[in-house]
Formats: structure tokens, C-alpha cells, sequence
């Protein structure tokens, strides 16, 4: 049995060092088993409630691949044709989904700290698949596992993460898991007003090498890895000050070969303007096999959740 | 092969006292089946359709679990995704969906007697979900499975309903069901306006004892249930005359400790201000293990059902 | 090995003479298995994905049926909940579906040639469940398939396919696969602003025998088949020429009963007022066994194309 047999994991805390290398080396065992079988045998009888109280496609359906392709089976909640619009609590919700007695539910929700709220009352385990701006542990799950796959470690690497840095959620969970590692450093690249939080910060202090910079290509060369995320328009007071912004966050090929070097560059997803197309044919261009990822180490720690 | 092999059901009455008392002890064994072994083998290679035309979670979610967990596959017709938009009939929808020959259907309508008017020309046995407010026939058996499972008899026993008796419905397949059993009481107990309607006391008369009440304290101490609907606001004419009545109808934990007796606390669920949360702690706060049973009884049914 | 392993097919010429008479009987070989031992083992342990970018229910749910019942299991990807929103491309879109790696998927999109957009570089078989007006090559597959069982041949046949022929997407489909067989005849009964359009004929001309009328009177008696499809009320720049012409493109049992023959009455469903209720009782009326052929024929696509 291994540690994480049973366990709720709402926050990027919830995975010590040994969890985050011992599931890496599963999700590619378990890559190279679907590759060569197709739907494994692990999940048998398993059930999976997916219960995403806002909209989502990559995070839900990654993880429903992710159990199918274990050979367990899921069942989805859909929000849309829900008692909630009768005013039932989400509270009441998750005890009465809870009862019907899934092996394990994954939830979102846009309050932050939804999945910690329910998580005592809750039986079965529960996996955050996003908490509004606070977390969302699995994507940083994917994201670190995609690091380690580029450079066979995570100990020492320099990343830069750029975009709205201040309500993005996966942020914080990205920047939680980097300190379970050694020697890493990170540039927070945002313009002054969506810089990373305070909160988030202080978790980090003393535990990962940190800068703030307003510029990418300031630091572009030093980069291992350049996370991209979104600025949303509706983060901005002032129209204007989005237009202007907007052009100083693009990665575009022209950016890129105008450096030395061209760190790996990845993306949550969706990527609307801030990465060009021209970019996608780059060998550093991983975002999408990083979406690929997210599915092999979901099915990894499905695994070790279920204990099977 | 058991009596209720293809039967389709619309109505609680289309469940005779052996029927019941079979599905009880079938839904217990079931429980202890699926807590040993998880998913069961049962309902190898059986589809279920689940066809809801109205918004439902609870019990489209509670079919799609008890089906998942007998070993069978759910194929969901989500109606906003569908050419019902396109002005399609309902019937026509039906016809169709039964030509890829499920093993059964569950339908879910807001019309009263959708799912008669298509069960004579539908092959597949048809399971309803409710429809509108005429009955929700497997609502009211999870109901007496868990009054059932209880007090280990339903013969004798003190039923207060309490709420929108005129609209929910409950309470006329609850009501319909109890006349299968013998010296049964039922106190309906609501707003005169919201009275249970004069149509289903023609059809329990004689066959239950029954009082019509407007206050649950006159006679809490006399029950062995009591199960509490919603009074929804849009039923009232009068805003003020929903404002006034709302306090009355509302079960805190402050009213039932005024009586000598607690009875057992039943409701369909979702519950919003009807019932209290400081009631949820009480030994008999019965509301969530009757939602969790919900899930049983539907995979007694849907075995007797498919015949497996 | 088949020749349609691994194919994508996104337009009804994707078909050969020969890839479709193998299909049909395949789609009655598995409809003999499925009813006498329900669903299959073939498709165990595949996954397909089914990406609707706008509403279907019919052939979206009957694709589903189809890979259920060959034992494998599906992945839906339900674009109202989605990052579209968030204004992803629908490009990025499937570039992460398949890199999940699903063994099949099947997209429906708005825009004509979307499937033909993204084939080369999605790994995974992509099966064309409709793009906007312009094809629809599994409709026409089961479209074809029932006149296959209807007469036991599709050569020398005539068919009258009536409506609205301009924008319907089932018409160049259904057009196309005709000319894969020999002798046919096709009768196009339409308005004339709502008549076939121009680069429809220039991929047939020559391979199939056209006539395009008004009125399907003129022609009845010498069909074997009458395809059926909708006038769209929006399609009109004046309401007053569609209320005028309705009632010229309806077919009551009355209608038919005016001529010495009845041809087989065929619908690509969903119906509204262009077929009248009382014609489903006929013997001649194939629209629901049409719907039915749709689940066999597309479960034998699946197959072939799986390899399985």
C-alpha cells in the first residue's frame, strides 16, 4: 500500500517529494502499458464520480480518460440539470453523491477551499480538480511531471511563469509542488497589478529561489522552462491598460529566436493569443504534450488513490 | 424469473406488497454485495437508456449508479443537446431511442402520463423517473424501503407528510404504496391551499386511515415518521401569504426537541430551509441513508427488471 | 485487415462499391449477434471520444449505442461545458482529445470541412458525424444501408428525395454513396430556390440519372424509394412562401393513398410536419427501422475501422 491509499488531495502540499517521483515513474509505467495494451485491467469495478460544480473540459475529461483507460468506469454530475438551480447547498450534494458510495469523486468549484470544506464529511477521497483561485493540485501535478520528464529532474531547474499571475490557480499549486524540490528558482513575470499574492508567496519563502519581473525577456535566457498563462480581459480595470499590456505577454517565434536560447515553453491550456501558432512546430513547444501528460499521471495517481 | 421481469413502471400501484417486501430484502442483499465486492456482475452487457426531459440529479444519478454498480452500461439522452429543438416529438424520441433496443428506460417528464401514453408502443421496460406532478414511483420506494428498513415492518406505522402535499410529486406514490400495507396512518399535514389533492384520496380511501392537518406539532408525538417536502414559492399567489407560512413549516432541531418523541426524519431531497442543518446530527435524521438507499432499491428493481 | 482500418471518413465518397456491400452485411451479422446475446466483446478495451461541436442526439446517441454494444466505451466531450468559452480554437481543441489517445473519434461541427481541417494531424480515425451543409457520410450509410435491405440491392433503384435540398447535409451524402452503385435514379423534388446546388451535380453528373421537379406527384409512382427531409422555416427570406409551400411538401397517408404504388417512405428523423403521423403504421414506412439500421451499420463502421 503506499501513502496515498485513501487521501483526499486538495492542495499541491498534499504530495511529499518521494510521492511526486514515485507517481512521475508510474505515469510513464503506465504510459508504456496503455501504449501497448489499450485499456488496462486496475480500475475493474472502480466507479468515479466527476462532480465539476463549474465548467471545465480539459481537467474533467482528462480525468475520465484517465479512469477509463484504467478500466474503471465513470459517472458524471452534471451541474447543468441539478437540484442546485432548486437551491440545495453543494454541501448537501456532495453527501448524498458520497452516499451512493463511489471509490473516488473529483470536484471543482469556484469558491476556493470548496474541496477542503467537504473533504471531512466526505467518505470516499476526494481529488480537486480546481478550487477558484486557489488551487488546482493536478494541473501542477502534470505540469512538474512534464518538467521532470524534459530533464530527467525537477532539482535545480530555473522557470519562468508568466501571465496573470495573480488569479491564476494553477500558480499557486505550481509553485507549492517546486518546493518539495531542490534548488529551484522561479521568475514571477507579470505586469505590477496581477503579480503573484502575498499568501502564496509566503508559502514559498525560504523554500524556492524567487523573482519578480515584469519583462520576459530580461530573463528569457536563463529560463529552463517558460510556463505561459492567459491575462484575462476581464482582470482589468482599465480597457486600455489590457490592449497595451496584451502585446508584452504574446510569445511568438519572432520573440523566441531573437534569445540565445529557447527554454521548453509550457501552457495550462486553453491558450487563446499568448502563444502564437508559429510557436507549436518549436521542439521546445510542449504544451500539448503536456496536456497528454496530465492524463498518464491522473491515471497514475487514480491508481495509487484506489490503491489498486 | 420474478414477477416484475419487462414489467414497465409508471405507478407505485404497479407494485404489489410481495413485489415490495422482495425488493426490500433484494436491495439489503444487494448492499451487502456491492460494500464486499464493489461492482457486481450482474448486469453484464445490459444497457440502461436514461431519458430525462426535465432537470433531474438525484434520481437520474441514483439509477446511473445502481446500474453501474450491477456491472451495466448507462447511455445518456441529454435533452438540450437534441432535436427536440428542432420540434421532434417527444413520442418520435422515444420510438427511436427504443429502436436501438436498450434492456430498459428510464424516463424522466414534466408531463403527467408520459410515460403511459409511450409504454405500449416502447419495447424496452420503462422505468419511470416521475412525471410532473402525478408519480414518482421508484421516489416512493426508496421512501418505504427506508421506513421498511427502520422499524423492520411498514404495517402500522405513523406516517406525517408534511409541505406542498397539492404539487409534489411524492406524496401521491407515497401515499399509493402505503395502501399496500395494512393499518397504515397518514397525517397530511400543509397549508389548506397546498392540500393533497382530492384525486389521490380517492384512491387511498378506505385503504389508509388518513387526517388532514395544518400544524405538525399537534400531532408529532403520534408519529413514526415524519417526512417533510418543500413548500416551493412560486406555488403561492400571495408572496406574503409564502413568507407567513414558511416559518411553520420549517423542522429545526429547537421543534423536535420541544416533544416528548422524535420521529424519524424523512425527505425527498433537495432540501433548502424546510429542514434545518442542526437537525442533520440527530440519530433520527434519516434523509441522507434515504437518498443512499434510493440507490439500492433502484438496483433491486433494475435486476427483477432485466431479469439477471 | 480491412480497408477501412484506421481510415478517416469524412465524406460519403470514402466509401468504395465494395467497402459498403462489406459493411451492410456485417451491420446484419452484428445485428443478429447483438439480439441474441445483447452486447459483444469486440470492442472491449476501446475508447472513442465523441466531439460534438453543436447539437445532435441522433446520431451522436446512436454512435454511442453502436460502441456500447460492441463492448467498448465512450468518452463524451460536451462542448457547453468547455474552454471554448474561454476562447480556445477548436484545433487545440482536438489536438488534446487525441492526445489522450482515444482510438476513434467522432466530431459533428457546424462548419463545413472542419473534419477535413484537422484528419492529418489527429492520430486517432476521425469519423465525420456531419459538418454543416456540407456532408453527413454515415447518414448516408445507413441511408443506403436500408434500401439495401429493404430491396436486397441498391443498383437500378429510383429514389425521390424531397425538401429542403439546398442546405440539408444528408442530400450531398446521399447523393455521393448513389454513385457507387449503377442504374440509379434520383429524382430531386424541391422549390427551386431550395434545389441542389450546382457543385452537388457536378460530382455526380454522369454516374447517377437526375431529374429535378417541384411537385412529387409527378413522380411517385415511379419510385421505389421517398426520402423525406424538412423545409426549414428559416431557410425562407419570406414567411409567406413558406406557409404557402408547407403543404405541398407533406406527406399524408392520404397523399399516397391518391396513387397505384407506395413507395418505401424514408426520413432522415428528426420529423415534424412533413411526414403525418397517420403514414407510421404503413408497411412501406421505413423512417424508424431507418433510424435502427443507423445503430448495426455504424457499429459495423466501428469495427472495421478499429480493426476489431
Amino acid at each position: 500500500m503506499t501513502p496515498l491509499v485513501g487521501k483526499d488531495i486538495v492542495s499541491a502540499f498534499d504530495f511529499e517529494r518521494a510521492d511526486l517521483l514515485r507517481l512521475f515513474k508510474l505515469a510513464d509505467g503506465l504510459r508504456g502499458e496503455i501504449e501497448a495494451r489499450g485499456t488496462l485491467d486496475y480500475g475493474r469495478g472502480k466507479v468515479m464520480i466527476t462532480a465539476f460544480f463549474e465548467p471545465s473540459t480539459r481537467t474533467k475529461i482528462s480525468f475520465q480518460f484517465a479512469m477509463v483507460r484504467l478500466g474503471g468506469v465513470v459517472v458524471d454530475f452534471i451541474e447543468e440539470v441539478s437540484s442546485l438551480k432548486k437551491g440545495e447547498t453543494e454541501e448537501d450534494t456532495m453527501r448524498i453523491l458520497d452516499g451512493y458510495g463511489p471509490d473516488v469523486i473529483v470536484i471543482r468549484h469556484s469558491r476556493p477551499f470548496f474541496p477542503h470544506s467537504v473533504k471531512d464529511f466526505v467518505k470516499a477521497p476526494i481529488l480537486s480538480g480546481g478550487d477558484g483561485t486557489n488551487e488546482h493540485p493536478t494541473q501542477a501535478l502534470l505540469d512538474v511531471y512534464t518538467m521532470w520528464r524534459e530533464f530527467g529532474r525537477v532539482d535545480g531547474l530555473t522557470v519562468g511563469v508568466m501571465g496573470d499571475l495573480k488569479y491564476g490557480r494553477t500558480i499557486p499549486s505550481l509553485s507549492y509542488m517546486l518546493t518539495r524540490f531542490n534548488d529551484v528558482t522561479v521568475y514571477y513575470i507579470a505586469p505590477k497589478q496581477l503579480q503573484v499574492r502575498e499568501e502564496i508567496l509566503k508559502k514559498v519563502e525560504g523554500r524556492i529561489e524567487y523573482h519578480m519581473i515584469e519583462n520576459v525577456e530580461d530573463v528569457i535566457e536563463k529560463l529552463d522552462v517558460l510556463y505561459v498563462t492567459r491575462l484575462q480581459k476581464e482582470r482589468f480595470e482599465d480597457p486600455q491598460e489590457y490592449e497595451r499590456l496584451k502585446g508584452t505577454y504574446v510569445i511568438s517565434r519572432g520573440l523566441l529566436e531573437r534569445h540565445g536560447k529557447i527554454p521548453v515553453i509550457m501552457h495550462p491550456l486553453p491558450r487563446v493569443w499568448e502563444i502564437t501558432t508559429d510557436v507549436d512546430d518549436l521542439p521546445q513547444a510542449k504544451y500539448f504534450e503536456q496536456a497528454r501528460n496530465g492524463m498518464y499521471v491522473r491515471a497514475a495517481l487514480l491508481k495509487e488513490v484506489l490503491g489498486i
